[in-house]
């Protein structure tokens, strides 16, 4: 779009810049607790030092007509999902076609059907949603699109950075620390603020408001669901102070690792939280929000299957609930966005809003022996056309995916019985741009490839019967840009590689 | 006041509390960088890595009597010091007593000469202000005082961490890391928020304001003047985005060591600010602010004193101007504080405004011939006599005080003509307290000294004749309570001893 962007620094912008964005950043939160490479752990045991949060230097250039085509389906995908996740007899289906290959979901669905044997406590949802895009040139059409890479239902991550990176840019612009070549370019009006900060705050505080009174009789309070060594802390640290200070909401952070030892589900199944600091004091759970049990990998021992089973069948509002998590597995997202699917208009009815997440959608087919299936299996076995896809795993969590010419060896190697475990999506083709990221003290600059989160908040009341719902609440909450080398094909930040960054519109 | 205060944490409470100190700090930028001990220069080349300030764990407790009697003299003391700052002749008399036994005046006073020689350009002046307390705890008065410890005219630091810490002293007692057995001490209300952030920027504000239009025709800015490698940086920043923010004043930090490579003084002798990052764009300084050039071992070589003076006769509103900062001398403290000495009444002729300010003072001596000198000599020369006492050197920049049974010896290997470079202080005898001190990742526990600081700004204009004033704007600008281990008896937190804190107000 605009081959010099971002323009070279000589010596003294580069100094002026870097200086800026590194005591912004430290001083507006906008950081991470250093990786073990490095702070070595016994250099610090207490983890008291931090650093910027990988950020890149410059906004990347992202066209205004796909944030736009981006942001006016947010409440469509409220709508989808929350539908999704209340049709049970549907989402059995998907997910029986898959228990045999993947014992995570296998597990995750037994423990919705304990849950079901004995009756929901409650009937009130709530998703944090982000739906993950990536620009599309495709020749034929004149403008570019966004196509969806995944749908997020659980932990959805870098909203508490989000908010932050787009005030460092725009901080950055105001002090003049980009040359003058690019002030026609990023202006105040091309730097939309995120506002998922205060927004998924917001979605959270409605579900507590929603959640009522108090069964027990203990204080209310959200409970934050989180891993044992967080280092992207600060990132879920801002979303929790501003449900304190916006809306007045008490919150704990709870390890995973400690909901069976400090929770318990009393006989009305209000969800008892002990905090283990002051044992006398306990509270009832509203919402417990989940930034931990997404991924296989937390789940090494039953205990934690015990824990996962404490929390859904209380009376606490699950953000997400099992089959909210499950509805955001890549085989749903296959089911829906295999060419010539039925399945959209099942849960949007309103044409208009399933013509427009349609157009989201990048061609998805199963690996499995339906039809779609046999011709995915035809398309990924073949280096030719293989090149232009991307095979997947249906489970969350990230990472493993296969690329292009590899996924004709990488079939080769995996038995045919473990295929339908994965899913085949059509390579999106996004415009090369260049950007520098900074992380770990250290600045890396080249080619990057840049993925456009929007997050929506959905509250809604599950009817008697299956698919039956009422939405109380549905917002969008703000957006993420994240950014990575497009040397690398794996990841995105979490994993350790990329950077937040925020989007700077431009016209097409 | 409290034996039990703080009370001792089990491990889940100290773990719970510093999880939440950790985390509030680094989300809120209570930060600096780390010391080289801590992190070697090598392994963060780009000093890109933070940590929490040296912070305490809870709000020491403070006398509401003598926190109400601090915050009640903050208006007179802006109108003494702007005073005393306007009345050259009388500055005069007390330099020339020192210039001989110290350099650093002596050469400051050149500079103000040399301006005054050609005329000052401007008459406007600036002090942002902060005079430090302690308790003192007479057994003849029936409640405690504050005696004042300095008063500090340049580079009054910690305004930045100090509306931090108290936020987060508040946070920690909201979320229940403080015991039970605090709850009836540790109030909302006996917890006072430091508006030392807004108040100091709203100071610049003012006097960027009515510095009025530029006069170079280019746009305008606030200088901020620092040392070259600056730890407490974040400070100093959350001040000056603020003043972006609440003021929309555009601001640049410069290092002292480039004034003359990086400012020129035009015709008018407007003070241009060139940026080397975009020389291009020049800007007219309308205020500077100085947090280097307050201490002589900045004054390395000749261009140092060249840089202070391209300052000095510039058109820019100095805060401070070097008579301001001639006026923070501890000469200037010693001859208002000397027991009947006339000189309040000079500054202060509101009667009750001096009487409160008088009663702010402990005894403070001379050290040179005169009849109080003498006195003066006579109680530091015996061990007996001068173990009340301390002995601080006239200029500013803390450090180097000798303290009780240590001061005879001192004099013993100093020349007598040396001796009135320094000033003989009465010990205030502040109430024993406990507190924990977390600094560069490890927990201090022990007695600690407090020291209020109560910060103010004025802004005046100086008249024709000596003396003659017009005062502008004088406020108060919230407050910092800075808290040391009682083993040492040196420094304060800025010379690497000691931590930011906040008040917990009690009666007493």
């Amino acid at each position: 779009m605009y081959p010099e962007y971002p323009p070279d620094l000589n010596d003294e912008q580069k100094e002026y810049l870097l200086f800026n964005l590194k005591d912004w950043s430290i001083a507006h939160g906008l950081a991470v607790r250093p990786t073990p490479t490095y702070v070595p752990t016994e250099q610090d045991p207490s983890a008291a030092l931090a650093t910027t949060a990988p950020v890149t230097l410059f906004p990347s250039l992202f066209p205004r007509v796909c944030f736009g085509q981006a942001a006016s389906v947010v409440n469509a995908y409220n709508e989808l999902y929350s539908a999704i996740a209340s049709d049970e007899a549907w989402l059995k289906d998907i997910v029986e076609e898959l228990t045999e290959i993947d014992d995570f979901m296998a597990n995750l669905w037994k423990v919705h059907m304990e849950v079901k044997k004995e009756g929901y406590a409650h009937t009130l949802n709530l998703g944090l949603f982000r739906s993950d895009y990536m620009v599309h040139v495709d020749p034929s059409e004149p403008k570019p699109l966004v196509k969806q890479v995944e749908f997020n239902t659980i932990a959805s991550s870098f909203g508490g950075l989000s908010s932050q990176v787009t005030g460092m840019h725009r901080y950055l612009r105001s002090v003049d620390a980009y040359p003058e070549s690019m002030a026609n370019i990023v202006t105040e009006s091309s730097l939309p603020p995120s506002t998922s900060v205060p927004g998924l705050a917001r979605g959270m505080a409605k579900a507590h408001e929603a959640y009522g009174k108090s069964g027990s009789g203990s204080p209310t309070c959200v409970l934050f669901l989180v891993q044992d060594m967080e280092r992207n802390v600060f990132d879920q640290r801002h979303v929790e102070y501003a449900l304190n200070e916006n809306h007045g909401v008490r919150t704990f952070r709870l390890p995973f690792s400690r909901v069976l030892k400090d929770t318990k589900v009393d006989g009305e199944r209000n969800l008892i939280y002990m905090p283990p600091q002051t044992p006398q004091k306990q509270y009832e759970v509203t919402v417990v929000y989940l930034r931990a049990g997404y991924s296989p990998s937390e789940y090494e021992d039953q205990t934690a299957w015990d824990a996962r089973l404490q929390i859904e069948r209380s009376k606490a509002i699950k953000c997400p609930s099992v089959l909210l998590q499950l509805a955001g597995t890549k085989k749903v997202q296959q089911v829906l966005a295999t060419p010539h699917s039925p399945h959209l208009k099942r849960f949007l009815p309103d044409e208009k809003q399933a013509a427009d997440v349609l157009k989201t959608f990048a061609p998805i087919y199963p690996m499995d022996k339906s039809e779609a299936g046999m011709g995915a299996r035809k398309l990924a076995t073949d280096p030719e056309t293989a090149n232009r896809y991307v095979m997947k795993p249906q489970r969350e969590g990230g990472g493993n995916n296969v690329y292009r010419k590899a996924i004709p060896d990488t079939l080769k190697n995996l038995p045919e019985s473990q295929w339908p475990a994965y899913i085949l999506m059509e390579m999106i083709e996004p415009p090369e741009q260049s950007n520098v990221i900074f992380r770990n003290g250290e600045l890396q600059k080249g080619g990057v490839i840049c993925e456009l989160g929007m997050y929506g908040a959905c509250l809604w009341r599950q009817g008697q019967h299956d698919g039956e719902r009422e939405v109380l609440e549905n917002f969008d909450a703000g957006y993420l840009l994240r950014t990575k080398g497009d040397s690398s094909e794996e990841g995105g930040v979490a994993a350790g590689f990329g950077a937040v960054d925020s989007a700077c519109l431009v016209d097409v």
